[in-house]
């Protein structure tokens, strides 16, 4: 394994969901967004921008969508949104229509700017010793979200980052062993959960701070569980609310 | 501006587009899957794969999906793939349906995972020296790379990444003011073209390796040009892709 201060920080990636009450300095805030700002971009679109939360109210209120109370508390909340809004008004000032701009391929691309972005951040963030969680859950109620940040047409809040000085220590949590998920130019289907067994076993030594008395439940019955098991739940009002907003809707 | 090695090679990002004549060592495949491994993981599903392209003629086929011609060609070919069929054999061996793999929701979410381990591999990539693009032309063709890749259901080529010791050295290349793209707590409905004409200035001083004789167009032109222009191509089936694996389906 080779290693160098860049890599040290990957292998070490823990998500943390204490921190300290403490927020980003200037210089902190400002090299994050550069960082950012050299992400590589799609066809040099550059089609996202990020928020970053810091009135009460509105932290209060993506808090309670989320259902974590680490959001919007200690550290700083940013929102990584899509954004073809800013190439709309560049063409529609300049006499243009919106062309391609509410396809599913120049969604796709803007999708991707967007999460390479995040995870850029993610690494920068953690070079300096401070700590992330990324918010998935802002996407757990997607039409009050959009509500809450008051966001125009054409643009889609992808990703919460919560960033900070962390305040507890977890374990590296085990992940699926390279021979499951990396593959040399034929994608294997002979799969076989009992594969699984070893790295089951390893899942379950694995303490989670977020209910610190029990171990966690093996992978393959986490998988088979409650997670992807059949429910409907807000999360499914994505498609409408992606749609709302004038993204993606030409299927064809 | 905080300065480290991580941060470093970050703000000093360029795209790659030529490469010597080296692949990886054995030590430099296995940190990128590494950290690819340690990334973020959406509800802990881990739901992307890597596939690595060594065979000449599945190289040369993904190269004339891209029309690029580094495509497979000098370095190292990745492609990220958006993996919920090492989840659905998981559920179906233990007697379980799909549940919710098929909605757009765990799509969304595995998409995510996938981006997230791109760009963490390649913030590793830049930090051992190596220099990396990343292929959304993955995608001009979805049916093709589909069967090129030979892929089960539930899974989708999101993006592919080039991957080698660079062989050039492009300029940076200028990136929207952060005033354009980062915002506190409120977006911005009052963009004005006219305040992009600094950034168009510099953006036409940028010499692009790709066409070294002349200058780019300025990034308002670019937006407002062929890009995004309506227009029909093969990049339009990506829906129909996407479904065809079983993805992305249930859209309430």
């Amino acid at each position: 394994m080779i290693e160098n201060e860049t890599i040290k920080h990957q292998l070490n990636h823990r998500a943390i969901r204490a921190f300290k009450d403490q927020t980003l300095s200037e210089e902190q805030l400002t090299t994050l967004y550069e960082v950012a700002r050299h992400t590589a971009t799609s066809m040099f679109m550059q089609q996202f921008s990020i928020l970053h939360i810091t009135n009460e109210e509105k932290r209060k209120q993506i808090r309670e969508i989320t259902g974590q109370k680490y959001v919007g508390a200690n550290g700083d909340l940013f929102i990584f949104v899509i954004d073809l809004y800013r190439n709309k008004q560049i063409r529609k000032q300049m006499g243009n229509d919106d062309g391609r701009l509410h396809t599913m391929d120049i969604f796709f691309q803007a999708f991707q700017d967007t999460m390479l972005a995040v995870q850029n951040v993610i690494n920068a963030a953690e070079s300096m010793g401070l700590g992330i969680v990324p918010l998935g859950t802002v996407n757990d109620d997607p039409k009050a979200m959009l509500k809450v940040l008051d966001l125009p047409e054409l643009t889609y809040p992808a990703l919460g980052l919560q960033v900070g000085v962390p305040d507890q220590e977890p374990q590296l949590k085990p992940r699926l062993p390279l021979e499951f998920t990396t593959f040399e130019n034929e994608y294997p289907r002979d799969f076989e959960v009992s594969e699984l067994k070893d790295y089951d076993e390893i899942v379950q030594t694995y303490y989670d701070l977020r209910d610190a008395n029990r171990r966690i439940d093996s992978f393959t019955n986490q998988i088979n569980g409650k997670k992807l098991n059949t429910h409907q739940n807000k999360r499914d009002d994505i498609v409408e609310a992606i749609h709302s907003q004038g993204l993606a809707l030409d299927f064809n």
